[in-house]
């Protein structure tokens, strides 16, 4: 997490003030819970919460108790009770510093998600409202980085539409992996605090009750949301990288938005580059390299051990808002993408027609060739065609053995451009219907 | 994938036999379709069902094919039409090989998660049963490895229980991420067969139908599938570390059943070793590690290269045998696991209650006394009984500050053992119930 | 490691023949080693060799003997002695299985990296000589896929060169690392065995000693090793990438070999598609991904946990097999590497002359002109030259604010296209001298 | 990289001050190798280096300016014109940002890299220390968690220096491969300017000239580095967990030492824990993981695309000043290390002389017992004591088929402590003479 690479809103739910906040709704939360249980004096619950909830907590007073004691949250309590007083002696009854700590990480993780969602909705009006433009603006497919056969530019962004509602889903499903809320005390066995604190807490934050804690929250619900977050970066990666590939000199069907006033390079001006799309690449190696610590910090020791912390102050923050940024960006490309019709119609038909073969090949079979031998006449030809002996489709017309197995008129009809597009409207209606 | 590590109902999944079987049922349940469209005769669609079904595929002739054209569908569809004689160049029309061999993947991995669904289910009755057996074997809690307050061993395995039982939910879900089916031609835009067809395949393959493949289907899929294998490898590493952290000497709770026979140590004849929950260890290692090639395989280029195929390949059969056989062998330990309460109940008392003082500090407190001040009373006593000075309780009932704020009584039930388990009930159901 | 991306050169070194052969070995200088020290009878000694020496050793048999004792080498030792006869209980005297297990891997991998570093001679050896063929061919560098400045394709090869130059004294250390020798015994004290022995075992295998060894030899060694693998898979990766880009249709400046017979697509019989440095790319990602759980593996448990040992026995041969593999397929495409000056020299020529926006930048500011204003007059004519509105030579030319600003003649000498290749020979040197 | 795991003088290397210092001096040192050449007034060089010399850079103004210009080289190199004045149009003349930008990685990385060299020498001289001190303190060896036979505590921490005088190794290698210089222009073919002025600011920078590199250095190098970066990661976490697995309750052999005024645990106030050594274990993971986008930035496109860009400007800093930390947090840990031989001598002792089962073995094959036969005498007295039904020699001694076997001397001999810690001088003097 750099500022570069950074948006605000997501930053924020990382800052240590929006962290201090959440341990105190917690806190709050568990001692009127426990209030309600009849476990500390209602008195106190309600001082806390009203004198708590109308500080501002002092970061560097948090922070200088801590290089004392060593411990992050006993230094917030410390502070609490100088804002608080006498009554602070009831917070945090029977609760252990990972039951803040995991059930805050809980609630950071879903707002951040919540964001990762709505980056990924605007992504998607933004790859709609192109795929729509360009339903029918017919484009060589390219399989190998090869011609191959004519397909549509609103197919490409509708195929990134589909994979990214899948993204969607798939963060919706992460979100419920994290949050969940455990206030179960030192092994996760309610020993001094009454399980109903728990589900109180849960219920106001907003989280699940975790079924079983010991201490921490299962590490496999993180891996599960991180992994998520490494399957959609690569999703970004691939529809930067099909970004990329068209603005290359020799291709050049679409191109990233040239800001005014950007220099595309120092030593040579006439440079337009996709440099938002490559750095979208390298962003989503980031992202995806977070999954694997995330993935070694389930077999945490026992009850607990607290490898993973160190991690998750990392990663917790440096892979949501990598994404967050790299979807805002991703969105952003998209939205302003220029697009090249009469590029992607030079490119179609720099083959000379090659991208038929198949429906001769086809034409071929049904005329009663058999599969072995109509693709030897349709390869040959193509390869002539390919070495710039003639046009494919006079090669294939004047080729005498093709001529005996099938008549003109089946022939000629193999050479329909239509024929590629005919489907466009069931996909579409799939993917958007 | 190495047969070491593999068992056969898995394995067979992937052998080439089982490939070209369904190979050969998607081409013919394509050909069925095209018949009923008419668009090729009945008679053909008969003929290939009857003699492809009839027949058992040359593995052998088929890579003899394969080593001249360097295709392998090509190779298996001459095989076929050798079989079948002319009415094969039916077969295959205006497909492309990878809606062969795309959906075949699907159905693969589906039947793969299908037995790593049932493994986890094998696994999830050997907790259970362990689970109520030891429900309230009293245990002691251990955080960062240091004896920290006391649960029960049915606790640990309830623990266990829930996160192989968000495994299951997991794979499943995974199940659906890649159980799709595509036979939409060479870019995907159905120019050459009719969408019908794969709707039809798809229904008798027991697959969704992809909304927009792009002559394969997104790796996004596979992505999440693989990640999704790698997170639950994660939670067989956290049970597997768990039972050999409990086998070592100094601990003793619990231990692999030996096999008679069995030889410990080439050298030390008297070892019972942890092998096989360390070879999970391993093997989750590797199960995870496939992740990462799977993550970087959905980047493809245009409308796809053929770069994810080496590390399908591979990573198909190696992820799945591994993490099933990893599965299998984890519940075979947890099934034959000697358990050892003895052990639990001496380990339990080395400390000499130190645990209770958690309890201690929430009476203080309760009686007044500020959290940091219990905090300190309790720290020091508890040092010194760390140090050997004597045993918790006695330090503490003698400590002339403590005296001074709390009554003797309150002190004494601070002292109390049953309250560490009062709560075991509450969380057994929310688990198993 | 599957037979289709293996070479019987490399898969032999992980063959149970090979390594039945090499555990004989060492057992054998062992016991010559003891038997000259005096602790077991010379007679013994020989007879170990001379019976081990010329038996084949049975595997199945072996694995026999391993169904009922559940211990490799132990079962290996069985089977020794039922071809030794009464002496075999003088081998292995004071050693344990890991011993013979890690120095029996040192071998395999130095044998392995043996092959690899002859795989990257063969690959350089073919990376010079089309260097040196090419090395004035002027084609357009790309820069972000862009058109940049020119180069020539030999420059292209001559960087490879070095890279792979680079791989190979990369792998010289990382053999280093791995050829070591452990006969240590139970952890590592030489408690029953003399440290003599070891220095004899490894100046016969053609290794070092391990300095201090804890029954096993530590595994940041390995990790070292197959992070090294995993850099050299990411050159493979590199060159691949770039010659599928040159193979790209619109590109077209360079493409693999199409052999006899070979079929490009079913669908489509026209395609010639880089498929096999495609595959390559897919190899580099397994090979990658391996180096994580090597990493993972350094931190066993005490002097030893087996966890690695699951991971080496698929990795071992998996990492090596698969590098060997793509190493030799890659020195074959560059073997038979069709080059194609003709399109390097289309696609020079595309931009009119855009390239040389450095050199009236360059010329511009030579002449007094401040940097900031000179990048605006030229990046205004490049943009105008993009957007079809004239040749970039003719637009700079005509600009008013550029006539102003300099001579005619310095003006035109910023076209001289010769200027780009002049230090061709300075950078062959540094490479190839 | 947060604040929490940073060290200023490791964070001060990647300051937006060091940097801009670093493309001064490169700027400069170019200006003076042209003005050598006589490309441009000697004057100006002066100029440059006396007026760019003596500035402070003003970073916020340089961010103003890149967010106009959306390039931070340029951004830099106008803000130095408004230093400098119309002589700096003579900066950077024939350059591109990338030879700035690369060699400045370069220089940071080789600083970077002698800290961490310079930690790696502090952890060793600790080791030593600590070696030294408890060369002959007897310790049980563990394999598998089990113990196995007796080592010194000193054996422990000399393989731990051994290990991490070879991590000191490759950290000098790994300083090698990046710390190369490059400038060489647009594509690398040194167009517009000479040779000479890279072999000038390499010598000047104190780095090696880059052979040849395509705009960019080559990223095989930077992935090497990070790669080795993640092996030393994997040392620390070994040692590390070395230390975890020592303080557990049961074990207490050793344990990191307890700052004054520290706090255990907000809820169990007599804990001490490891949370030193779990949490490098954690920052490990991190180091390791930020090895593979270093690998994948190694395919760059063609000369260069800009995707690694994003990568470095986050593992840059992220993965050195996380190694830096962790090997300094380790350093001292080891150096305060609480060593507890009182603890070792009685986990020695606790399974009554087991660890005595292979001298007995030895000695039984030495009397003309077979190898199988002594396994079966030895094994089943080592599990009917591991069953408590009496000590190891005593069940020996008195064991028949043993009698019969061996005279009591030998036998009794067979049970000599000292004989395990023969060979410890020969290990330390391997490890350190």
């Amino acid at each position: 997490m750099i500022p570069r690479y950074s948006r605000p809103e997501m930053a924020n739910i990382w800052s240590p003030e929006t962290k201090f906040r959440i341990w105190f709704e917690i806190e709050a939360h568990a001692t009127e819970a426990m209030a309600d249980l009849g476990t500390i004096p209602q008195e106190a619950a309600r001082t806390i919460r009203e004198k708590g909830g109308a500080a501002v907590f002092d970061v560097d007073r948090i922070d200088e108790i801590e290089r004392e004691t060593k411990h992050d949250v006993i230094a917030f309590l410390t502070h609490l009770a100088e804002i608080v007083g006498p009554d602070a002696r009831f917070v945090h009854q029977g609760m252990t510093s990972s039951d803040v700590l995991d059930t805050t990480l809980a609630v950071q993780l879903a707002r951040a998600t919540d964001l990762l969602i709505s980056d990924v909705e605007r992504l998607l009006a933004a790859l709609k409202t192109r795929a729509m433009e360009h339903k029918y603006t017919p484009t060589i497919g390219r399989s190998h980085g090869i011609h191959a056969e004519p397909t549509t530019f609103g197919l490409k962004l509708a195929q990134a539409y589909a994979e990214f509602d899948r993204a969607r889903t798939r963060l919706i499903t992460a979100r419920e992996e994290v949050a969940t809320c455990a206030i179960s005390g030192a092994v996760g066995t309610f020993a001094h605090i009454d399980p109903r604190v728990e589900t109180h807490v849960a219920a106001q934050m907003g989280l699940k009750v975790e079924p079983v804690s010991t201490q921490v929250i299962p590490r496999d619900r993180h891996a599960a949301y991180f992994a998520t977050l490494g399957v959609v970066a690569s999703s970004v990666e691939r529809l930067a990288t099909e970004i990329r590939h068209l603005q290359r000199t020799e291709v050049g069907e679409a191109e990233e938005a040239f800001g005014k006033g950007q220099k595309g390079s120092s030593a040579m001006p006439h440079k337009k580059n996709p440099v938002l799309t490559e750095n979208l690449t390298g962003l989503a190696r980031m992202v995806r390299a977070y999954a694997l610590p995330a993935m070694e910090n389930v077999a945490l020791w026992h009850e607990r051990d607290i490898s993973h912390s160190s991690v998750e102050r990392m990663i917790g923050p440096d892979a949501t808002v990598t994404l967050d940024f790299a979807l805002n960006r991703l969105a952003g490309v998209v939205e302003g993408l220029v697009i090249k019709p009469e590029r992607m119609a030079a490119n179609l038909a720099m083959l000379g027609g090659l991208f038929h073969s198949q429906q001769v090949l086809l034409a071929l079979t049904v005329a009663g060739v058999s599969r072995e031998d109509a693709y030897r006449m349709v390869q040959r030809n193509a390869m002539r065609a390919h070495a710039g002996e003639g046009r494919f489709k006079d090669l294939i017309m004047a080729d005498p053995d093709i001529a005996v197995s099938i008549s003109p008129e089946a022939l000629a009809a193999a050479f329909d451009e239509k024929a590629h597009l005919r489907n466009v409207d069931v996909i579409f209606d799939r993917v958007f219907a």
